[in-house]
């Protein structure tokens, strides 16, 4: 493990169900371009609001993986 | 845009299945007196524990609307 | 009320569904051994990734009970 | 408790005694128009100073209560 | 003073020029309802975004006036 | 004092007079059973509110003492 | 809206005249390499001073934009 | 006042009696030197506990005063 | 490099038109009287209101000079 | 994993060498009584001066380790 | 200075003996792919621990560099 | 010590070495014109880079004195 170097990325995932898949969603869409991904920790929790209801969960997720 | 100024109220709302009812709850009951809520983010998230088992689990939200 | 003390610890709890139940894994696991529990507050909400999956979802909480 | 939603509002009480008594009188201008007041939290302690003595004590505090 | 409360409110003011103009515009429109406004304190600066190009400067700002 | 390693724990006091009681009251619940107390750091005050009148205030302190 | 995964950089931009030009600079550059920047966040100003004087205005800013 | 620059120092205060005190005893040791006190905010409250009893209440304070 | 120790000041200047001068007019006063001064780095900003309208800008910077 | 608990202490540490020994002070001293710890985060370094040099590293980190 | 545009990004590093060594790692692997690295700065120090000793020192740092 | 009042300020100290002798420069430069030096408080740590390489270890530190 010394000699890993991670790094740290901050993506936005939505979904209209829940935070536990709008935070899925980022982690996916990282892991289609990006190798050893390793934890996502929530920085932010939000909800996108129309006519009076929640129309999407949103999760702001930093997301470390190995950078080589 | 520039001619709208938004006004943000603190709300605390619950559920005892999940914290995105909670969260919605709240937005819910904004949405009864306010008109073109837009945004609501999370500042907390805890749960009221009763006989050692979660009762509710409870979201205080920050949510934006159109100041008039 | 005035003449008691709370303790607050903190736990990390998780699940392979969702936020709430690492949570609620965590007041459980506290309320075997400790009396009185009332609130748990949310510090931290992060996901352990394997091969690019969400395998499990971790919540860090403060715990308070009655301190005896 | 589910069913209920919570406002938080935040006020700057004074007095020329204690911070103790600044929070309190903030609570009850509060309680003039407010119903079912619950939590008043701290969220800043200062000072207004005159003649190098302290004038008056100011408590910042966040009061929560039924939104309805 | 000691017999004052103040209350704290929290706007978002946008302008197509600058910050200052953004967080005037949102005081602006709180003094058209609200007496005694005093202090605005920045909380959030942020932009609006369109085709690569600044659209909107936005402030986001804690209000205080005296509560009554 | 190289050689010592101190605990710290959070603990919530309750006074119906002031924030020095209530914070008194943790440190002495805390010193039936813990030796060396050393520091006590205020993290958090807050008031319970009944009827519209402040019924307790409450002190969440982190305590030090020597950890054997 | 729920499909789309936004991602997060930091850049700090430099100005002689103003936080918003210097701002507003980062945001261009951004824009020659990267499609749909949508808000863009201040997360922190300072200035470079020199002989005395200001020679620069700096703004370290959070730009979001599509994630592809 | 627009000409007017303040500067900001922060001090530690103590009193056996109370944080009010221990406050007000920073204000005035920073007043035997320093003209036009304006303002002290607090940003650190803690105590000093010896034989399981508090022995002394101390307040860090930002004290704000005319820059000359 | 390695020999110098850099202090840091908290300044608080005022401008009726802009941050930046504000900004500007603290670190001025600043020059008066330190030598080398290097960075400004903003604390807060806030506004001063009159009439309903804003009186005055105002920054809060951390100042680092050369400390001899 | 997923069903292990975890808990988190705050412990400082201090030596008379470095940063990285007071922690590992601290460490070693959970260790004496924990089982599995895991993570130790630092939440807080500072240093204790005697005679206008300094006497110790201090170290305050938060240790986890499962709970059972 | 007020034409470049600067990037910040968010690394981990890790070491068996030292924080410093640590984050210079973290530094030396970003300056083979980045040029023009300018400021590192600690956002997170911990420890990752294996049968009670300290098995690695980890720095998390954010990394300037030109961007371009 | 209920009589005495401390006064805190912030320096940065400098070292190619490490993050311990960086505080320790800066604390040794403080005891030069100030008397009871007591505790000093790391705030900030970071790196200058040059040419890919840590070329110095910078401690940012609030060091706190006896004010007289």
């Amino acid at each position: 493990m010394p000699d890993t170097v991670y790094k740290i990325i901050e993506l936005v995932g939505t979904s209209t169900e829940s935070w536990e898949k709008a935070a899925a969603n980022a982690v996916a869409k990282a892991a289609e371009t990006l190798r050893d991904l390793r934890i996502a920790e929530v920085s932010l929790l939000d909800m996108h609001i129309k006519d009076g209801k929640v129309e999407a969960y949103r999760a702001k997720v930093k997301v470390s993986f190995k950078f080589e």
